[in-house]
């Protein structure tokens, strides 16, 4: 009997790319609120989700730091499992309900790759940057303060294909400042087979159901994105119209489930 | 319609992992035959292969220099396309046919890590490094003539997992040297829904169709080739109780196609 | 006029490794307390600088994720100037005084390299990883609590050098718990003119000043450390005998000098 | 008495990151021909140095694929030792003869990082990669042919910092054609001291004495370069007017010597 959750399966299950769920998370993140042309939106939409009229192009850019665990103490091997993760979510709407659809996400590790792809996240690999809050603070670590700011990077090909910062105002006192729509994403998995390459194994919009969700530490301020014209990369489609606030904050939460709303093979 | 055929799907295709098939490769590569405890080799297979009792315990490790392109000129842009890769093949029996397994492989590149998902190759990410040929030799680039060694190195999640050397002795003339088993595959994503976690979404035997196979410049010797024991991995179950015949050579073909031999499904 | 400190220098000195100091820094570290054999400290020292014989091999082991920045706000630009960091520090004596040597240490970022080398720690490219606090946490990320371990290793030349765990006991109230010796260094460069490869251009020992030391979030417990035998590699020389306390905390210091202790040269 | 030749030196001299000279160096490499503003190329000599008005802004970009060894078969261990390369060379004169100078160079190594400060070469970290020619041709691995391309790139903090092709024409018969300039450099070690921080501990003109040198399989062609604009960068100044002759070629030479030409600290 092979065991492992994602490949490879071995006789002992301890080479597998992840572990089965449970998977617990912490992290420090800032999320940039910006407008794109709600056309370029509404083009990366899969079939089932509808554009959010009234949120005009509304989208996010989020810059994480993560670490992951299973249940055997995963966080004591960050070189095998510590990662970092920019994305963007795009406002939709799935039968009128809002939601949000992530077309681009990038992390610097094959773990989290795997655990993306099996949750429909569509993610490549990146080198993902963002300023460190440092408890002891000075010119290179800054405060949690007003005025302080906080970037990040995301390169990938070799190539530079977002910016963003975060300048912090206050702090947020009224958590449903950090509510945030479900995640609705495309699972998808090819066929190689020489007659099924128009047939995915795979092809569904999922829902994200994650769970015991904290937030600490969280303030609000300003955002700023830009996203650089590359070749070979279609992310530039969504340059930012405005930017509108910044959040910086730590997280945690755990994942162990998916909900699959629409099988999208005929 | 969004376009694409690994993740992620996009209005123009252009930002995909991979273009759709046909895929194009060319490599120089090192190939190490050796025997590990034919117990360990039998409990890596899957269901649907059995041990090849005659080949006891045969295997081979191959450290690949892959360049990759699709059919828009992908091969200049290596930042993203080129790669290197560690993989392990195993002696098995498929039907009674001779076949080899895949249990083990690496690359450090997420486009290859995409397709090698594809094929059922069971891909993580590693730092994977051979020694090279150049035209110009000296004391820093061996010749291709007898005595010359070539080595190979993997590390993986910040652990040296093989290392291996090839020592040439003479230029390849019967070409039926050079014959490989056919790679028969385990094909396999899981399911994250809470209620569907033993019930993977793939889960297939699958057998490689590479063509158009070139082989040039091949050379034979002997090779070594050693799998420490790593924290957490099952790989050095398979260290070598002896070393076989190595070789190094060019190599290229091409890759369009897959065959399922069996859904291991219930 | 070429500006800039260190190399390249260039018309408007932004190419440049490194700003003119001072140069700010904070951090999130683990220090791991051990003893090594006694007579590798002491096979490690350079001249000038004497066995601290009642020390009885003691080291330490530190683990720094680091942030940097100069006058012009380099930590907005993470991917160019955020680094991680292994060293070593052995006890010796300077003139009888009571000092630190660093006789390994290892970076992930060139800028932290160039810095490292004006100031005589003998810098060289590693994988650095530690497990991380974040202000929310859970099973992926420990509390500032009893018990709560933190994690650590390296990787150079693709070879697990070392492994380190800090378990929480309780908080530093006693400032005078942290305490450091002052670190001596062999600020060393050599001369590749044939007929003077045996006058290093640099051969001083010298001494680190940082000022306007600050540390936060201090807890004290257990260390435990290891180092690896591995090829090609000395460090595992100083395998400890046995580890001693370990301390988690944050930091802020800024470095703008260096003061020469003694010319080694004839 | 500590051993090793850069940083660190220890009891055995294994450690350090490279043994002592001779150093053995074999590559395939692009050299792309450009020209860029004749002050652009003027702005960036040193002192010692004096513009080629003949030459125009003349310049070279070469990314070269290196394997490096010392005498103890460091080429078998090409993860700590093998390297890609970057750099750019502009005309110069030095005392009326023709020179090239090197104010750009970027490695992803440490052990050429440490070479090259001690030959003058201003090393940063960098990604670069070029196109590969492997024995076995094919779409993914164009041959030695008219009309095949071959492309390069560098990435530094993130940054695509530069791109090139070369498409060959012909084969080199004439080997004056690959007749290169002296490379003098500007070998540079500053001091962190507070008071001498305007007086480097180097800062001469050095020649580069490269012997036996080997070139093979040079062919000739077009070449094509673009330096786009960074943030943080100065090499775009160097932005080509227009590009010249491509060459790809494999090379191999040694370096033991370097030569002091001028002293240039007051």
């Amino acid at each position: 009997m092979l065991k492992g959750f994602n490949y490879p399966l071995t006789p002992k299950g301890e080479s597998t790319l992840n572990p089965a769920p449970p998977w617990y998370y912490s992290a420090d993140f800032l999320d940039i609120e910006f407008w794109a042309q709600p056309q370029a939106v509404a083009a990366l939409l899969p079939p089932g989700l509808d554009p959010d009229r009234a949120a005009n192009g509304r989208c996010n850019a989020l810059f994480y730091d993560w670490q992951f665990s299973g249940d055997h103490d995963e966080y004591l091997d960050p070189a095998r499992y510590q990662y970092r993760e920019f994305f963007i979510l795009v406002d939709a709407l799935y039968q009128e309900k809002p939601v949000s659809y992530c077309p681009y996400i990038f992390v610097d590790n094959d773990a989290a790759l795997a655990r993306g792809w099996t949750q429909g996240y569509p993610k490549r690999l990146g080198q993902v940057f963002q300023t460190r809050y440092h408890a002891a603070t000075g010119k290179a670590g800054p405060a949690l303060a007003p005025g302080s700011r906080f970037a990040g990077s995301l390169t990938a090909g070799g190539q530079r294909v977002a910016e963003g910062v975060v300048t912090l105002r206050e702090p947020i006192t009224d958590p449903s400042r950090l509510s945030q729509r479900p995640v609705v994403n495309l699972l998808h998995q090819p066929r190689l087979a020489a007659d099924r390459q128009d047939q995915p194994a795979l092809h569904e919009l999922v829902e994200n159901v994650p769970h015991d969700v904290k937030i600490e530490q969280a303030w609000i301020g300003q955002g700023s994105l830009t996203l650089p014209v590359c070749r070979g990369e279609e992310i530039s489609d969504l340059a930012p119209v405005r930017s509108g606030r910044g959040i910086r904050a730590s997280m945690a939460y755990v994942v162990d489930d998916l909900k699959t709303l629409k099988d999208l093979r005929k």
